[in-house]
């Protein structure tokens, strides 16, 4: 028997501690596997690809104790060397290297070229070889940014007093109706995945007042494009105690600083790497479904088709407005058509055929859903009614209102489109570590 | 069209904000649902449920402007009065009311005694009424602790290098083989529901060396057990350049300690409506398996029946031995028999027969698998062969460690279990918000 007693320094170092003042001429160990080997004959560069970055070695001969042949790109090695200073070297450091060890060696060369700056390639073939592709040093950078964001959700949304949720995916009705759901088999009874954690988020509302999660959620609609997947993260949250749908939008807005902040702070190195200026989030405009799209198709001329919805073309049309005449990236569409909108959104008093509801769009796409709820039981049985549905699969959704609920509402964020835009791609797969799709099932 | 410009200072407040020493006296709004009303006459006591916790407000005749009457249980309301010092209170002050504004009323009247202390009721009962007994004070308080271990996961993992990552829960082919999947249908394609994002997080370790998910894994499993889920969150990390699998076993203990202090700062609030004493982490022992299950059956006089892996009795008996030898709450067993292990598991070079990998045990249960994987290639694939596996449906697994992989290794915990042994329960639905299991689809 021995006793384990928590996590112990590494003689390995990190980056960051390699770049401290007093390490130059210190003696060090440091890991990595090997990104690139510049061979320059009597001296040979060397750069390990670390989770921090990269850092450039020199092979030195006489100096450094192996042979340079015995090193290959894609082997994971501890080197010990000595650390100087290098304007030269990514991280303003080099090591001059004593000895190399090698942990890991790979089989064969890489299938692709994951060293250079830019990964020239098809997104169908960097999907194809997803986890070699993602080794290269910008395309890694997009999933720490994302990283950043759902991490500034959740901690202004503690700071905001929510409580973390987690609740099942696998359900026996889902919160949307019943289209564009997958369906299983759950011991014998029929089941499905849920697209949205709608019900359950609402029925914690009554137990903390404002609740958030951040879950995949499923949908299995038949749409080939390059914004839809079948699977996807969303950032969830709930909130009671409302004085308006306006709450819910102040409450996103403080998200979206927040997390602009934090990438500031804390990212800085994958902004530089994929070049990002992030957006301004210091105020964002909100306008009426109705009149932006009457807007709209004034000043670009062009016909409404669909009064009732807003169709690609429009959203991207939209954000052009908001730029062009509030310097916007975000904007708020509100009071969205009732007939468009799920049963448990609630009707705008003042004419029931909108709603207490909205989207924000970011550079020309939707990336959150969002509005007040009903709260009042006698209120959602009748717009149920109305709608001809049941009670069935929902009785303990509604006996949530039946025994009283504060006023409430939230909003759903799809995390891939939030990072797609902000780093400016325009697929989301480019966004999504494992895509799923139409016809991808793996990796 | 408007500015939204982030959140806004509301006029309502918070607990802590009526907390501050210099509001006694000041009028103030809050809101909340009415928890208890307890009428003495000419004064009342209303207790207000917050997601803070419990505010007790006074109706005075003659004071409050308003008739009790109107009042009920799951109003929600907001109250203007002013704040009091009372030492009799929850939370040591009170609020004289002058007005209530009613937010929002129940249907009908609770069908469970909610604002009682213990929540005297069946565990079916609880769970039948969850949305609504999720309201009694002392069941929520699980739920915000399990919040605590989440969020101590994840900072401190960010704090260790760790990058988190978000995987699909749909695939084409899982990780620990065939039986116990969920299946369904992906666009007329056999499909199943990941049980561990085990694949995809060693795929990550060639890209980010350390990565971490916090998400729901399925398991189809026919068990109808206190201890078994068909969904249940796992809290899983991997990690790279680990010198053995004791670097696994540090991390999680380093993890133990982070967040036994994140809940006593924190989650002081909970624990003490609980009556939790957190567990001693300082060192955790670690004990072999073969070792251990000789001591145990020496000690208790209990035959070994199954020399290749643990019984739920041996968990418990290993526990007991743990804490009356070592006075330790958690123990680490290390050394499990290869056939017991999948075939990712990297095998004891001293003898094969036993792998290094491990279970951390708490309290009687096991709560994490964990161990250093196979990291070469070559070794992998004959690994496969000797179990008679193929590769189909691999291929992306297998080319990282085609094109190299360092030595690595990591673990899952179940967030359910280790919150029920917290909390001292022994089902774990009482520590999960929605079970999924044999008979229970729903909520």
């Amino acid at each position: 028997m021995e006793f384990i007693t928590g996590v112990k320094k590494k003689e390995r170092l990190d980056l960051s501690q390699l770049l401290e003042e007093e390490m130059i001429g210190s003696q060090v160990k440091v890991d990595g596997a090997i990104h690139t080997i510049r061979n320059m004959g009597t001296v040979a560069f060397i750069i390990l690809r670390r989770r921090d970055g990269l850092i450039q070695c020199v092979f030195e001969e006489g100096i450094s104790k192996f042979n340079l042949k015995d090193l290959k790109e894609a082997d994971t090695v501890e080197v010990t060397g000595v650390v100087s200073e290098s304007q030269k070297a990514p991280a303003g450091i080099e090591i001059r290297i004593h000895e190399i060890k090698i942990l890991s060696e790979p089989s064969e060369p890489m299938p692709l070229p994951i060293s250079k700056w830019k990964l020239n390639t098809s997104l169908e073939a960097k999907l194809n070889y997803r986890p070699i592709a993602l080794r290269n040093v910008r395309e890694r950078a997009t999933f720490k940014l994302q990283e950043g964001i759902v991490r500034g959700f959740r901690d202004f949304l503690y700071e905001e007093g929510f409580t973390e949720i987690h609740t099942p995916k696998i359900g026996a009705k889902s919160a949307e109706g019943g289209a564009n759901l997958f369906k299983l088999d759950y011991f014998h009874r029929p089941a499905i995945l849920q697209q949205s954690p709608q019900f359950y988020k609402q029925m914690m509302v009554g137990i903390f007042d404002r609740v958030f999660e951040t879950a995949p959620v499923f949908r299995a609609e038949k749409h080939n494009t390059k914004r839809h997947l079948n699977e996807y993260t969303s950032l969830d949250f709930e909130m009671g105690y409302i004085d308006g749908f306006e709450d819910i939008m102040a409450m996103e807005t403080g998200f979206l600083q927040y997390t602009m902040k934090l990438l500031e702070k804390d990212y800085a190195k994958e902004l530089k790497i994929l070049g990002i200026n992030l957006p301004e989030v210091k105020e964002i405009p909100t306008v009426r479904f109705d009149e932006i799209k009457k807007l709209v198709s004034e000043k670009y001329e062009r016909k409404i088709k669909n009064p009732f919805d807003l169709e690609p073309e429009e959203e991207q049309l939209i954000s052009q407005y908001a730029k062009e005449e509030w310097d916007a990236d975000f904007v708020f569409v509100t009071h969205y058509p009732s007939k468009k909108r799920p049963f448990y959104a609630m009707d705008d008093p003042t004419d029931s055929t909108f709603t207490l509801s909205f989207d924000l769009l970011f550079r020309g796409m939707e990336i959150t859903t969002g509005g007040q709820r009903i709260h009042d039981y006698q209120a959602l049985m009748q717009k149920m009614e109305t709608r001809g549905m049941t009670e069935e699969g929902m009785e303990q959704y509604l006996s949530s209102f039946k025994y009283g609920m504060p006023p409430h509402g939230g909003l759903g964020i799809g995390l891939e489109r939030l990072t797609m835009k902000l780093i400016g791609e325009d697929n989301v797969r480019e966004a999504t570590l494992f895509p799923r799709d139409l016809s991808r099932l793996e990796p």
